[in-house]
């Protein structure tokens, strides 16, 4: 990723120097865009400011946590603090350095795509702040399941964090659904990039699902729903562990 | 301009209603994007809010008044209750039933190129909240300069506000400036348009000046210079007088 795609980190690295005009931007391939004030609560809540459906999932975290795009490294440095060994990845090389500045121990430059054994087994993969969305779609998410599950120990989890995209009467929004589910795709797979400022990152899919949607998509991968947290707006948080005997054998 | 076009309209419209979510995202042509919360203040803001530099040059406004670019009617409803007749135009149909329901009077959808002596003769024309930047570029703007001469009184005043593009040591827009002016544009020339949500108006030149420049457009369009007053960022609001014997012949 260029420095000109790479508009995430440039925008946390603004915010974290103290920028207050930081907005991120999203833009989606219908054209629609939405715009956030990206504050010091977007990156440096404590614990005890987060949602409630954070803090709650946050206790089924245990052993050794790999923390799939992490951002500023709230997260991560949460962890820490608790004792647990973390890595920590993330596509965008302003975030790394910003994890890293801000004391993240064990932080790569490393996509979902790029998550294999060689990182070591983990007990936890956390995917906190919408990050359920890298799973991109149907076929990569249970592509990428089956390899979770091969890089988790026996009683490894899924901590994940998604929304559900039919919690809204807006029409274009379920008329993007609608286009969505006719050329085949999941119906909140949306094809979006972030813009800030002069950068723009690569479109990429970020899928968000319904929990029944979520359930379809763990069937034979190994792993099943556990817990779920559910938030304002659709938002939850979902806990998933090992079934006893399937998954891990393909993919 | 359609409902898909009307970005502007539609943002206005959806913070009037109350939604604390509405962000105008402008969007140049280099591709850099900047997003602004449009809150009450933007909007809704009494006289004694406003930055002084508009308060101080409202106090030159006088007579019947046409307010050029009149968004939610901020600028005209003052007026109105100041006793000056007032003609508020708009492109943005959106704005226009803003602006009605509002209160303003007189309200028509025009651009600022429809502006003739149909309208009527005028003492005073405004054009707050960066509306200078709707001459558009040097040609336009002492073309229209020249017909406002025309529709204007004997006493005729222009009360204008823009923007010192100049005043930034930022790169990125620095460099914008430099390939403005290789492509024989001004500086300050913006070619921009207003996205929100799934509307984005079209494309169109928006011209910031610095106060030389300004003095150079009007060099012959019977207009001079009487008055500066200078806000932060490099914003400024200028009153424009007639000269004695120059302009309005042309254009």
């Amino acid at each position: 990723m260029s420095p000109s795609e790479d508009g995430y980190g440039s925008l946390i690295a603004d915010a974290l120097a103290g920028r207050d005009d930081v907005f991120e931007i999203v833009e989606r391939d219908d054209g629609f865009v939405q715009a956030s004030h990206y504050g010091p609560d977007a990156y440096l809540a404590p614990y005890r400011r987060w949602p409630s459906r954070q803090r709650r999932a946050m206790r089924f975290v245990r052993g050794r946590v790999l923390d799939v795009g992490c951002g500023a490294g709230r997260v991560a440095l949460h962890l820490q603090e608790r004792d647990h060994e973390v890595v920590a990845i993330d596509v965008s090389p302003g975030a790394i350095e910003v994890s890293r500045r801000r004391g993240v121990r064990d932080v790569r430059l490393l996509s979902i795509d790029g998550v294999d054994g060689s990182l070591g087994a983990f007990d936890t993969i956390v995917m906190f702040g919408n990050n359920f969305g890298l799973f991109g779609g149907f076929a990569k998410a249970r592509r990428l399941l089956r390899r979770f599950h091969r890089v988790t120990t026996e009683r490894g989890r899924i901590v994940a964090e998604t929304r559900d995209p039919y919690a809204t009467s807006d029409p274009t929004h379920l008329g993007y659904h609608d286009r969505n589910r006719a050329r085949g795709r999941m119906g909140g797979q949306l094809r979006i990039r972030v813009r800030y400022r002069e950068h723009a990152t690569p479109w990429f899919d970020y899928l968000l699902v319904s929990r029944d949607e979520l359930e379809t998509i763990l069937e034979g991968t190994g792993w099943k729903l556990a817990r779920v947290f559910e938030g304002d707006s659709g938002l939850y948080v979902v806990v998933l562990e090992k079934t006893v005997s399937e998954g891990g054998s393909a993919g």
